[in-house]
This record gives C-alpha cells, structure tokens and sequence, in this order.
C-alpha cells in the first residue's frame, strides 16, 4: 500500500446474513473482525480517501444474501455514508458484472486495501483480480474472516486455517498481507 | 462437467519451469499430475473435443517463466498439436489478456475442464474466474500440483495442505472437484 497515493478501502460483503455462523460453515474465526473494519473505515474516513462498499445480492432467492431477506442488509458497522460508493455484485469478485476497474481508474486510483468477508471465497477473489488487473493490492489478516469449510471428499477443515492457508495463497504473489494497526499506522504517518 | 456440451480442456502453464522445484517452494505434490493431464488431453483429441493451451508468459526477465528461457517451453507431455488454441498470458489468471473468453463464447462453450500448475495460483484463478464468468468449471484433483509455501509471518505451509485446502476452497462455490479416472469415464460414456 502506498498511502501517498489515497489508496481505496474496498469494504466486501459486511452483510447481516453472515451473523448466521451455521449457515456458512460454523466456527467463524477472527471474531473481532468488524471492529478492525470500523477502525479502517474511520480511519479512511478521516483522511476522506475512497471507500468503496460492495455487497453481495444472491441471485438465489433461497440465499440469506438474497435482496429479499435482512441478511443482504449492511451491519451497522459497515453501513456506507450517503455519498460513498455501493457496488452490488452477484458473483465472488467484486470486478464482475460490476464497473468498480472503471471507477477505479476514474480516480487514478491504483492502490487498493481489501477487508470484509469471507477471506477464502469473495475476499481471496476479489485481490487475486485487483492484482491481475494491476492494482497494488493489500488484504487486511485481521479486518477479514471465514468459517469452517467441508471439502470434495468430505475431510473437515477448519475456520482458521481456512484463513491462513488463503493468506498465504495470496501472499507474495496477489497481495501484501498486513493487520490493521500497520495500515492504520501507514495511513496515519502520511500528512493528508 | 457435462459431456454432452464438448466441455473444453483449459491446460494451465505446464511449462518445463516448473522442473525446477526448489526455485517454486520445494516439495511438489502430486509428482504423476503430467501423466494424468497425458491421458486427459489424449482422452480430449480422440474426442476431438476442444483444447486451449495457456502458456505463462512472465513480464520478468529473471523469472523462468519469460519467454527468454527454456522454462517458458511447453513440457513434452502438454505440447499443443498446430490446431490446438495457446494462450499467452502474463497474470495468474488465464482470462485477464487474453481472448479465452471470447473464443469459448465464440464456440458455444460453457463448460471447462481446468488441469495444470499451480493448483493455488494460476489453476484457482483462472478457475474463479471461469465460475464468476458464467462457466460450469471442473478441476481435476489429480492434474494439478503445488509446492511448499512460507506465508506473510513466516508459517511454512507443505505442498499438499496447500493443494487440499485450495480446492477446499474452490469446492461447492466455483467448482467441481473430481479426479482424472471420473473425468475420462465420464467422457467415453458420452458417444461422439
């Protein structure tokens, strides 16, 4: 991340219906996850760089983050200022059927940090796409999470290392991997 | 996977770079992924079903992959036929410039069978992307392969709990998991 050059905070699917942790898999790891996001959001917000908020609208009506349901509701702690940017997306990346690589580029922005849910699927695609596309891209290990996944064969993995295999994945290849007290002091440091 | 439709066989960056391991992370999972991409491609031509060859080119001149070393050759086992569609790319993702898109939609192609190297890097993100765009995307469990990787805080992760949790990852979200053998039976069950 380069902070002389306002890069954007792209806030990915910070919806209600992840608050179903049986849903998804169980086990959520990194519980404190939404307070770091507050904390960047806030962080962002005072500096006044682009947040960009993208939420997840299933095209499953049976899906929790279906338009039709609460679930596809912001939380509280991630709902977008009137003027700030809404992407809606109905695929895992957040480039997909949405003009987020054209608004981006509108703003000469070319920097981006990725926080939100969940790290293995939305979050991971999203920043394997942003660095493809060029974009200097870093994934915030404590502003993101997941749950526990159940695999082809039916072997049972873990929340955590869910998390921390697809940190690693994207590390060094796709992403600086950072935590959000290192962001928020790279952001601070730099007079606006 | 469904045979009927002539899926496509996307083979990912089998490229004689790869041979060197310890450059990649050591450790290599899956050391008979080459035979079992050999049969696949061979179960495709006597289909005469189509083949797209994607064939890393890094932007890097000391990276093994450039076009100025041997690694950048194709392996013997995957060399394309002079019919056969090869596709340069730059980036993990074998849909980011190139035309592989186009020429699927172009055939009428909406199913693609992704084999090849890395199981984490190229092979899940092009299979990502393939599913976010709209393809019924199969990977083949046994065609794919990975080596050891150190992650952001220095946890060295083996070849195999990277391989096993990035098609975890990829399981039930972006695709199918299944093995050569299924693949291939699959195939042969489905008359010309």
């Amino acid at each position: 991340m380069n902070p002389s050059q306002q890069p954007a905070l792209l806030v990915i699917d910070v919806q209600k219906a992840f608050d179903n942790e049986a849903y998804w898999g169980g086990n959520r790891n990194n519980p404190h996850a939404e307070e770091s996001i507050a904390q960047l959001i806030a962080a962002w917000r005072a500096k006044e760089y682009p947040i960009f908020h993208v939420q997840h609208c299933s095209v499953h009506p049976t899906s929790p983050l279906h338009s039709s349901h609460e679930g596809n509701a912001f939380k509280p702690v991630a709902t977008p200022l009137p003027h700030e940017p809404v992407l809606q997306k109905s695929v895992n990346s957040a480039f997909i059927g949405t003009n987020l690589q054209q608004q981006l580029e509108a703003k000469d922005i070319s920097s981006v940090v990725i926080v939100g849910l969940i790290t293995n699927h939305c979050v991971s695609t999203t920043a394997r796409m942003s660095a493809n596309l060029g974009f200097q891209t870093t994934v915030v290990s404590d502003a993101t999470a997941t749950f526990d996944r159940v695999s082809y064969d039916g072997r049972r993995f873990s929340a955590e290392e869910i998390h921390e295999v697809s940190l690693a994945n994207l590390h060094d290849e796709f992403a600086t991997i950072a935590n959000t007290a290192s962001v928020i002091a790279l952001l601070e440091g730099q007079g606006k």
